[in-house]
């Protein structure tokens, strides 16, 4: 007995999808005709009606998302080459300056200093006026956006625009800036923007949980067209932006990274910059002994160095952001010239890298890029002894001092570089962090690699073959390690080998970035939960697991226990006093307030829907009119039969329940089946329809109607404070009486949307196990129920503060996610058998009481 | 109002903590001294002594989970490299033997062939007698235990031993069989068999969802120390055993998979094979132009015609095992000679490579290490034209036939081995696919990657520098492409990198391995899915990305409606009429048959407990005594009241109730506050107090107890068909009176353990979303209820059903996944109100006849 399922379950799908094709066809119908005359008087217009046509023919063969996708690892990839060869140019246009003033050393400074700032000046008043959502990476925006939360203005057109022109503007500035995170943000917002733009073309692109699957598809474009690293791009925006990852999405991640990163190196060489498609930093190490096993202590020490330094990074750049908003003094002066704080920040950086000045002793003069490919370099610098001097070609001459080695250019690089690159990122301009961090883990993995070279300048083996130390392959472990201590992630690594091209290095890479990692997130939390925790964005803390926190924190100590409830016998009062109560977006409903059984759960908007419709002036009106008619009123349609029996008896209510039943038929819609109506995604019909009945009563005659403010006020309180343009025939100290009764009605709930299964939880359910739910589930509240009956609830909020309140109190007991899912037994332990019992004797109680005593009105009003 | 959650929750935990570790401290304090002493007893005692305690201080101050991870890999790593050590040694000898009787070719086929027979006869005779478990790839059986069901037998030593013996043997004969898919489930067992070690120094070990976690690492690490690629078995198991992954989970594979393959390769060079650490099959393709842009459409066929390929593969394994199951006479005899088709497979496949027979034609004498390692070559084989003759060199030669060219060899190289492979893949020993097809890929590669060099000899480009065509490029691309058709995973392409330590082909990689996958997943299942299929594993189907299902299926057209249920009031009688009805593992239990409104679950065995405690002999045996003493019985303790009355009045339904009601205190156990018993593990401690309570009472003298077969037959069927050694002084027909009025009595649910909080779902729930959530959670039943009434379930078992039906039925509506959780409002539709206001009829209806005649009593038992 399979219920209804039976073997002709396909052609009922079939049918259905038919029927659901049928109406998808009628929708845009009445659009499409217009469309294709709009593009008729085009020019062109044939043209573009065929490539319509042909547009509806692939997304119909080939699937909507992967013509989505298509198209957005296109359009991002355009992107990303665009703002790349724009960021180029205005690099170019500096160095030029700088290059063509070489005759007086303060022309050249002035060159060097204005540009800069011009541009993160622009940069950030472009963005303040546009949009300042712009600002910052937008990885923890994202994150938040994946968790469910929606955030306004996030990802829209204006955004857009301020974000890639700002971003391009503070690239070009030479500002140890990085374009990876606002690359994520230009993603996600490029799918949001495609997503609406192709929902014209058909009904499917309108779905917002489907957007979400796919703002995680782009924010693998984004890394992925970012650094031409498709499997590193989808590795990383999982790590950065899930704690649960469905395998589906990554699959989606892929191809769209896949497709993205392959057109950005495409269009490198039909820009003639490349001769084929190959890695943005391709490294040219030695393929057959990369490194020898005896310098993995070296490697291991670049990761926990990395861990360390990643850790202070983070402290560093929120200590600047909580240090700025502290000095009242200085924010307030700030706020009123919001242009002031770049324009300072951009004038000590680029002051500080002044080549002729203390930039001489920094390699001031190499851009991001050539930073990279030099500290990437296959040559060792610091040759001593047998070999012939060191010559420095072309860009590596930056890192030759004539006064000082390599080494003292390394370090100062690092230094300077550290604290320039955590100050340029609370910039109020679109950027990255990661890019700055990864240049200077490159020049500390360097400078140990350096070390090294000159420490064993023979190479470490002793048998026949010598192969000499590549400090270039430990410029990239310290790039991968101290990115990935900032960010939190492992897969930095495969982001270092897909942009050097080379793996030969994988296991060093591999050890000192996890060594990084346990070392960075036991001392701090990752940079994106650093800057939500700044902005204090709604994202549920992670249980870290390199913090082994253990809870024994339960649900039962957490929860709200004094919630409001509606009960399903209440009366329109008891609804206006929860919500005058409570600012709880979802109420539940229970049977009674005996019983606490939960029911479902109520939004707070069909509440107050439900409240004011009861007390709305066309009630009124139509009341009133059924009042002048005679009051056996025989002829009387049946809703109005029912608003005169309620007013007549809605103070008593001893015999409410039995009034009310014949008044249900009134109440009734035509009969729809489930069935006839699966698609109903009207919020409101049954209300509208209910009003429309009533509309359709009252008929407002225009001469009648007239503009009356009505305010429905109870307690001082306005409960209706909408203006309605209708008749007012009342006067308000009747109006007041009428409410009063009306607000003594039973409640009809019948035209309310009604949530029939709210998430539960049981009391005994561990902080993690709700953590995990939440987190898997995307929850925003849960109802706590013992046995069916409700008494608590938690939301966000209290497991926020419940987590944040346990990172402190470490060694509790930890009960693993999941755990309980599949072991329902475990779970239910002596507690719940006692909960149960409670729950039992309850009901022989409640059995009780009538039988002793015959007649007992059994629902208690016992006041809340 | 926050509950009992208040600033000092953090002492709370703290104190909790405590607490707990005391506990733990004390439980594992008996063992201690004794193993400590048994330690002492051995020669080496302090040795061990010392080491045990430091283990515990590393434990304490570590944490389990990186010892535990660092154990897995330090043992996969050993046990991978040994492995590899014995095939080599095996393979060595055969060749050893093959060299050795080159003066008589019979002799050399002889050896050629015997050897490999022998082996694989006792790898499939070793298997089948210590675990027949351990045969095959063993991935699918881990998807499936990672899904939460459990596969009694999978994860046992016994499995452990057969399959490292079992494999080394199968692999050491040379067939075309590989070592992934076994290697996951070995790590599993060993992960298994760890934490079970583990678990004698500590408790914590002793979870089973923990483990379930750890599994997910060890199959990563099993992925990982097969190929020493770390990155790609991670994402590998990943994709291969995943639906929906813990980014947590991620991290503890990346640490144990990186340790592993990190060790292995340690190990290579310990053993001087290697200088120093490299990748397995290390390539030397040029760095600086690794392919040109026009040989994209070559990688692009490679890599659809791998995803027919793949899908052929999978084809053709799943037809070749259901032709022999389905030749009954075949079957037959083969089940009686169970040795006797892998001999005969092995006979056939060594006589076609026999080298100087068709072998030659094949490259028969290469292993597949060898063949891998020369398909990946740096030369050119076909070069033909200007250069100078192509030499042969070592084991290249093997290609080269006198009488025909390398095309030749590699066609027929690729068609033997394509049906070979997937005969060979069905044979009863431990043995994995992947690398099989791995090398039929490499081998279709480099025969496109030869063409397009015979075809282009110059290399494409027509600039001023010409750039030879490397074929080893191709055969990269084409391994990765295959094996990822075959296995539906793009992370291929990563092991691919992680083999070969080049990167530098990463855009065709991943252009041919998604386009293999979009093919092969359209096509056929993965070979993982089609081995679960066959087998009939339970596991839940995917809802594939590709094929665009679109459900407008929901649970209540799939879900069983006619369903078994406990009542709270119901008696012993309902109980056995339930369990005899329905094989149903866990039960709903409902309020009342006339409300039911679902106020748990309870599993079966419980019910059955109940049962058969209260038709125990100890409990007659007590009565009997009770009613021997005075009636009045006011020296009586409470529980022996209990049974009095019981006895007296179960017959009468009317008065139970209030009879009941005195009975209470008798049940209840000393109060205990859920906080005091968090960790109570114990499952059956109420029921074992209950029963211990009774048998103090009875105290069952010596002299009095015989054995006594008790046999409490009820329509003839065995109710509690246990032996009870006890006093059975009631003849069987009065046992039969007495147990017909105990069957009578109301359920006494207090010792039963009952799941408060089972899983529900709504009616309206969409396919789509159940299985979201069954795949999320890893549930295998769900109740489904509609506003607290319990109106049906669905299990695995319909879900299933619905999902293989309906993907037929194409074209009906999507729901994306976690749509409806984040939009509550969304799900509520018009429907559900509908059901709400049936039920708020239904209350009405409810207290309608009441009021009508007053003192009814309201639980009118209507029988089920």
């Amino acid at each position: 007995m399979y219920g209804r399922y039976t073997q002709d379950l396909g052609t009922f799908a079939k049918d259905e999808a038919a029927r659901l094709r049928l109406q998808e066809g009628d929708t845009p119908q009445p659009r499409s005709p217009s469309e294709l005359l709009e593009y008729r008087q085009g020019r062109c217009g044939p043209c573009r009606v065929c490539a319509l046509q042909c547009q509806r023919f692939l997304i119909s063969r080939v699937g909507e998302d992967w013509v989505f996708l298509i198209l957005l690892g296109l359009v991002m990839a355009l992107v990303s080459w665009a703002m790349d060869f724009a960021i180029a140019t205005c690099l170019q246009a500096q160095k030029w300056m700088y290059g063509g003033l070489d005759t007086n050393v303060l022309l050249q400074y002035m060159a060097w200093v204005t540009y800069p700032t011009v541009l993160i000046t622009f940069s950030a008043g472009f963005t303040q006026i546009l949009a300042p959502q712009a600002v910052g990476s937008g990885i923890p925006e994202m994150k938040t956006i994946l968790r469910g939360v929606v955030l306004k203005e996030y990802l829209t057109f204006k955004t857009f625009v301020a974000k890639v022109i700002g971003l391009t503007c503070a690239l070009g500035s030479g500002m140890p800036l990085g374009k990876e995170g606002p690359f994520v943000h230009i993603a996600s917002m490029c799918a949001t923007l495609l997503s609406r733009f192709l929902s014209l073309f058909g009904g499917f692109y309108e779905n917002e949980a489907r957007n979400i699957e796919m703002l995680a598809a782009a924010c693998a474009v984004g890394v992925g067209c970012c650094f031409a690293a498709p499997i590193g791009g989808v590795l990383f925006s999982i790590e950065v932006t899930s704690t649960f990852f469905a395998v589906r999405n990554y699959w989606r991640g892929f191809f769209a990274a896949t497709f993205s990163a392959f057109i950005f190196r495409v269009l490198a060489v039909w820009n003639k910059d490349e001769e084929t498609i190959t890695a943005l930093f391709k490294t040219r190490f030695r393929l057959d002994f990369p490194f020898d096993l005896q310098e993995l202590p070296a490697f291991a020490v670049i990761g926990i160095a990395s861990g360390f330094g990643g850790a202070l990074f983070v402290y560093f750049n929120r200590k600047i952001v909580k240090f700025m908003r502290r000095q009242k003094a200085i924010n307030r002066f700030l706020m009123k010239k919001r242009l002031l704080f770049p324009a300072l920040v951009t004038l000590i950086i680029s002051t500080l890298t002044f080549p002729p000045g203390f930039g001489q002793f920094m390699a001031g003069q190499l851009t991001q890029k050539d930073t990279l490919v030099t500290l990437f370099d296959n040559q060792t610098w610091a040759k001593q002894g047998i070999n012939d001097e060191f010559e420095y070609l072309g860009i590596l001459e930056a890192w030759l001092h004539p006064r000082s080695n390599v080494f003292v250019t390394l370090v100062v690089f690092i230094l300077m570089k550290f604290w320039m690159s955590a100050l340029a990122t609370t910039i109020p301009v679109p950027c990255g962090a990661f890019m700055p961090v990864f240049v200077i883990g490159a020049a500390f993995g360097r400078l140990v690699g350096e070390s090294m070279a000159a420490w064993f300048p023979d190479g470490i083996q002793t048998d026949s073959n010598t192969y000499r130390i590549v400090p270039g392959g430990y410029a990239v472990v310290g790039a991968a390690a101290l990115s990935g201590a900032v960010t939190h992630t492992v897969s930095t690594a495969v982001i270092v080998f897909e942009l050097t091209g080379q793996m030969s290095h994988i296991l060093p890479v591999m050890i000192a970035v996890i060594l990084a990692n346990a070392v960075a997130q036991s001392l701090q939390p990752s940079l994106y939960d650093s800057i939500i925790r700044i902005k204090k964005l709604p994202y549920l803390p992670e249980l870290g697991w390199g913090h082994h926190e253990k809870y024994n924190v339960r649900v039962e100590d957490i929860m709200v226990r004094d919630i409001r409830y509606v009960t399903l016998n209440c009366k329109y009062r008891d609804l206006q006093q929860v919500l005058n109560s409570t600012k709880m977006k979802n109420l539940p409903l229970v049977e009674s307030a005996e019983s606490m059984i939960l029911l479902g759960s109520i939004e707070r908007a069909q509440v107050g829907a439900l409240l004011s419709t009861q007390l709305s002036p066309q009630r009124r009106l139509l009341m009133l009119r059924q009042n002048v008619l005679p009051e056996d009123g025989h002829q009387l349609s049946d809703s109005s039969i029912r608003f005169q029996v309620s007013t007549e008896t809605s103070s008593g209510t001893p015999a409410r329940t039995s009034l009310r039943k014949p008044l249900k038929p009134a109440l009734k819609r035509p009969p729809s089946s489930p069935a006839d109506s699966p698609a109903a995604g009207g919020t409101d019909q049954t209300g509208i329809a209910l009003r429309n009945l009533f509309c359709a009563n009252a008929t407002p005659e225009p001469s009648e109607v007239r503009a009356c403010v009505v305010r429905c006020k109870e307690d001082g309180r306005a409960l209706v404070g909408r203006l309605y343009p209708l008749p007012c025939p009342m006067a308000p100290p009747q109006i007041r009486e009428w409410e009063e009764v009306q607000l003594d009605q039973l409640v009809d709930f019948s035209s309310a949307k009604i949530d029939p299964a709210p998430f539960q939880l049981v009391e005994h359910t561990s902080l993690h196990k709700t953590h995990t739910i939440f987190s898997l589930l995307g929850l925003d509240h849960a109802f706590v129920t013992s046995i069916g009956r409700l008494v608590g609830m938690v939301t966000l909020k209290e497991l926020r503060k419940a987590i944040e309140g346990s990172l402190t109190g470490k060694g509790v007991k930890v009960r693993p996610p999941l755990a309980s899912f599949r072991d329902s037994t475990a779970s239910s332990s002596e507690a719940d058998t006692t909960a149960l019992r409670r729950f039992w004797e309850r009901h022989q109680h409640h059995h009780m009481p009538r039988e002793a005593g015959p007649g007992g009105d059994e629902d208690d009003n016992t006041p809340k």
